[in-house]
């Protein structure tokens, strides 16, 4: 066993200001092993670089789902660093080199010692391939577009089911312990990161019965996203198109 | 002594766009006290409103140094605030409650229960009056504009020295153990903590000699900072011209 003052893990938060997207490197400091969820291809040039600085390992380029408002950095990355494997769900319908259901995990770091393991838990509703991830040792949950900082994502293209989502948020992430920590796939007001207390307590949209929830997202009224065009067919084949 | 599962501090990052600066919410989870570094007053709305939701009670705004890319939020929250002081560097020229000197300390919560304390290191260089603040029990350290990430504060005005910034940050922020995270007051690239380590290791700046540190700064060609104008007069009277 490792002395306590020796730091096993390593967290780092990082921002896309263009689509306002948190992207998430998580490395084993004892096998160096790392995986970065959420990658943006605008910013893969400042994520090898951190990479490679810190001597890491990248394993596993993971998505949440299959995003509308930016390009996955996932292609670009494995180019970078060719033992790097795409991950996204099963139902995303996008092509990557392993795909995740509901209750599976992912791991860096060796088996017995110190691991980083990332429990998936299927939560749909933003889209139908949707993909929460959570870090018990670290008492995280990354949640994509399925649960923001007091709000959610949109639920009105790429199969949304306000329905779906509220019982994915309900019943896969407000079951989780109150201190967990939320990193979701963006914010736009310069939140970084929230609990599922904070979550279930002051979210204004959640903290609704499931009718007004529905009710609430059938009246957004939110615009097309920017990028909606070139991302989903790109993000569909690991963020590069036409390429394998 | 409260067993370990109970988490006895609060820590969250906030990030303002316009001017790119991270403000800090530090919270004793015991007694709620709270304090928060460099806030910025277009953001005092979403930061009140946390510090309400969160039911905590700010007793200080922290001001690394007289900001001149934008207006301080002290100023308001002591409004909304009754009990919050202001708090800056006696070097700084600045009006407020409280000045603090090199080796002073800052304290929410109760002595001898589990406060969170700050320790003041004087980092002068990007201005006369920069204080760094050292959390040596969550191994952290606010640089302010004194140590950037894989930067530096310019030096260019408000009384900048390049040769007392390098001395700064060697003397008192790279002493400090590798593995204390880095928390500054802005960064342009999405990027959000550094370590002491990595700062020491892949600073373009101050990985180099005095004298070529010196040069660097002397050829940056920065523009004027946009908000100059109307942030340092304000911000010397805490954020709010003209008022007390």
């Amino acid at each position: 066993m490792e002395p306590k003052s020796i730091p096993q893990y390593l967290f780092r938060q990082l921002f896309e200001n263009e689509s306002s997207t948190y992207t998430y490197l998580l490395a084993d400091l004892a096998t160096k092993q790392a995986l970065i969820i959420d990658p943006v291809v605008d910013t893969v040039e400042r994520d090898a670089k951190l990479i490679q600085q810190l001597g890491l390992k990248l394993r596993y380029a993971v998505n949440t789902h299959v995003h509308a408002d930016h390009i996955t950095g996932s292609g670009e990355l494995k180019k970078k660093f060719p033992d790097c494997k795409s991950v996204i769900s099963n139902e995303s319908g996008a092509k990557a080199d392993i795909y995740v259901k509901d209750g599976e995990v992912i791991q860096i770091g060796e088996t017995g010692k110190t691991p980083v393991i990332l429990e998936c838990r299927a939560t749909p509703g933003h889209t139908n391939g949707c993909m929460s991830f959570v870090s018990h040792k670290n008492k995280s949950v990354f949640t994509g577009d399925a649960l923001l900082i007091r709000g959610c994502g949109r639920t009105d293209f790429q199969q949304g089911s306000s329905d779906k989502l509220y019982t994915s948020i309900q019943t896969k992430l407000f079951t989780l312990p109150d201190d967990y920590r939320v990193y979701p796939a963006h914010d736009y007001t310069g939140q970084l990161c929230s609990s599922i207390l904070e979550e279930k307590t002051h979210n204004p949209r959640l903290t609704k019965s499931r009718d007004e929830f529905i009710q609430i997202m059938a009246n957004l009224k939110l615009s097309h996203p920017k990028q909606i065009d070139k991302a989903l067919p790109a993000n569909l084949m690991c963020g590069i198109q036409g390429d394998d």
